[in-house]
């Protein structure tokens, strides 16, 4: 079976709004085990969303439409397929009510742009929309069947999970084996040869590389149901086993956050060049503070000394950005409620203030257990906003290193 | 002039990688003036490959694509555009020499599968990659130039921006007049019936509405190049003052940083439910030392306390999420090196931890400046992602507000 995704929005086609719509659509399709062959992304524009609709029923099973569903006047998706599908449009009752609630519900006025949001082609089937003003449809042409859904992200997601998975899952009978490796301190090229035996011998299995600042990942999809690739995967775990940390969902503050919670420690966090994106990650695991104590971004030389009692003589010594300064700093922020765990960074996120002896990229992580001070070096740069996602993982990485060595 | 921008990778449609390229592509036309129609995106599939590229000469002057060109055998693009514009692939001695000075330069060791990345088709103008082994590749068929670009997203940005934008400027003589303004604090149905009688009167304006969690976005965009509208600007800035708070490419932080540095006036943060959220938005600006001091994430009781000196007895009233705890938070994290403003957050994110008096998604915010403190509550649930995203943009639009009134 196979599926289009047809992205509708000026923003998306004009560098305003980056498309992660069609990627959470394409995620949904992949857990029912449909291949999408494409996804298409056009203006408001009545003309491009005609042609699109009419092509799709020739290429596909599946078309799902988000976008241009709103309450304003360039939101056309609704009025075009009522057109491309001969229906009138007319007050639906159950979605006024619901439209209604919703704004009782927030305490706002309902307008008569709400209003609008009611007025539904006759002959689709409606999916109900508890979350905003759009609701979704279903119109089927030949064999195609067509899901329109809203843009917005959040009332997107909803539905396409709640009310389209179910239904995808339950007309297709395939499921797509898969599995995502993740892997941390080896580049895309290196990693592809380290791994080109085992490619070649695993013909049977699709593996792709994909790269990212978090460290590259590597999809194995099998060809077909009958292909079990467990021993294949028991094989690459072993020969790529200093660099995997992780498979599917997991992400490194996740797997250091079961860690912890598992060995009952405690961690606090305190960041120099890492700006807080340490913190943030953390905190947003749900549940996340049954071990995260807290986090200081402590940017001058005076918050260092001040908050986590690092030594004027170790700055002057050693400057701020030293393995020195990291130890002070971890076992400073550890010692200010007596938890398990500190870990800093200090480190030249760039643009400016890189030297001959540290340029932008270096970073220095020191991480303290029970007191206990180890100090890690790093010197990588790509660009400001990079480096923090890539100076963050190098912490992590050492700290899920140390507990797994516990 | 027209274009058409090509996304090539498994990646792409099987749910894994949102595409941030394409956005950042069609960037690059909108600044040459140069209307995007359709962005494609399609796996690493020889047979859809020259489909696409042979559909795209009918309709679009330029064709961008992206992806595939990395040295892994998933990589098909560099091959496939061979066959399709009858070229010979053979080793470029340029490429070769800049792929050789880049490992040198990282110390890496160079492998035969970026020997091959120099192997390249011979009669394509090669665009330069001094960021990592995939070249570019320009080709022409009939009217249509097309520019092959890779898909790691440091890379390509780089090179639309030095190579491409360049030449797309000089080749397009028009340029869009346009405008992006941000709102916060009210939503995009209420926004458009605010301004339904300026969108009627100014119908020679594309007016588009892009809501995000940090706001709605107006997008004012002048469909002739000899419209002037800046008298229809002035208007809508009138009737939507209470809630614009920058344009194009201005941020919350940006705009706050901007004006604590022209007051010269410092700032720390304290959170709780953003999680170092902002602290991580702040040093994400280059120079943003010169007066973000330090933040803090105090998750815990003991943590507030402890490190921002809230009272015992205020926690026993009134609770954590409060904004007596807020406003002591807030004066606490200005006190320790004692800079000019502080600010905090205190809330309920969820999913769980909402009571029916303080329910998920409750706020409460406390600014302090120079001692002089005011706090402010706010209700509003999403999710938990979401809602860290809201929280943190509410709360630097109060000081925002705060530091314009002084």
């Amino acid at each position: 079976m196979k599926a289009i995704i047809l992205s509708i929005g000026d923003e998306l086609i004009s560098g305003s709004t980056v498309n992660t719509n069609a990627t959470i659509i394409a995620n949904c399709f992949l857990q029912a085990g449909i291949n999408v062959i494409k996804i298409i992304t056009i203006g408001d524009n009545e003309y491009d969303i005609i042609h699109e609709l009419d092509k799709s029923s020739t290429l596909a099973d599946y078309v799902v439409i988000s976008g241009g569903l709103g309450p304003t006047h360039d939101d056309i998706t609704k009025n075009v397929a009522a057109k491309y599908f001969n229906s009138n449009l007319k007050l639906n009752n159950d979605a006024f009510e619901r439209i209604k609630k919703r704004f009782k519900h927030l305490g706002r006025e309902m307008d008569s742009s709400n209003n609008s949001q009611a007025i539904l082609p006759h002959n689709a089937e409606i999916i109900p929309n508890d979350n905003g003003t759009a609701q979704g449809m279903i119109f089927k042409k030949n064999q195609t069947k067509y899901f329109f859904i809203p843009g917005v992200p959040y009332e997107m997601k909803i539905m396409m999970q709640k009310n389209i998975l179910p239904v995808l899952i339950k007309e297709s009978n395939r499921k797509i084996t898969q599995i995502v490796i993740h892997t941390f301190e080896i580049g895309e090229s290196n990693l592809f040869s380290l791994l080109k035996d085992w490619i070649n011998k695993n013909n049977d299995l699709t593996i792709a590389f994909l790269p990212h600042y978090t460290g590259v990942d590597i999809k194995i999809t099998a060809k077909s149901d009958q292909n079990d690739f467990s021993q294949a995967l028991q094989e690459l775990k072993e020969i790529a086993r200093h660099y995997i940390f992780g498979y599917d969902d997991d992400t490194m503050e996740n797997i250091i956050g079961n860690l912890l919670q598992s060995k009952k420690m405690t961690l606090s966090v305190a960041e120099s060049c890492t700006g807080g994106r340490i913190s943030n990650l953390f905190t947003n695991i749900p549940g996340s503070s049954n071990y995260f104590m807290y986090g200081v971004t402590t940017y001058s030389n005076e918050s260092k000394k001040c908050i986590l009692k690092v030594k004027q003589t170790t700055l002057d010594s050693f400057g701020a950005v030293s393995e020195q300064t990291a130890g002070e700093m971890a076992e400073g922020v550890r010692l200010i409620t007596g938890c398990d765990i500190g870990i800093s960074t200090t480190g030249i996120a760039g643009p400016t203030g890189g030297t001959d002896e540290k340029p932008v990229g270096t970073l220095c992580v020191g991480i303290s257990i029970f007191g206990e001070v180890k100090t890690y070096k790093f010197c990588f740069n790509i660009n400001r906003d990079a480096n923090k996602i890539i100076f963050s993982q190098f912490a992590l990485n050492k700290l899920r290193m140390e507990l797994i060595n516990r």
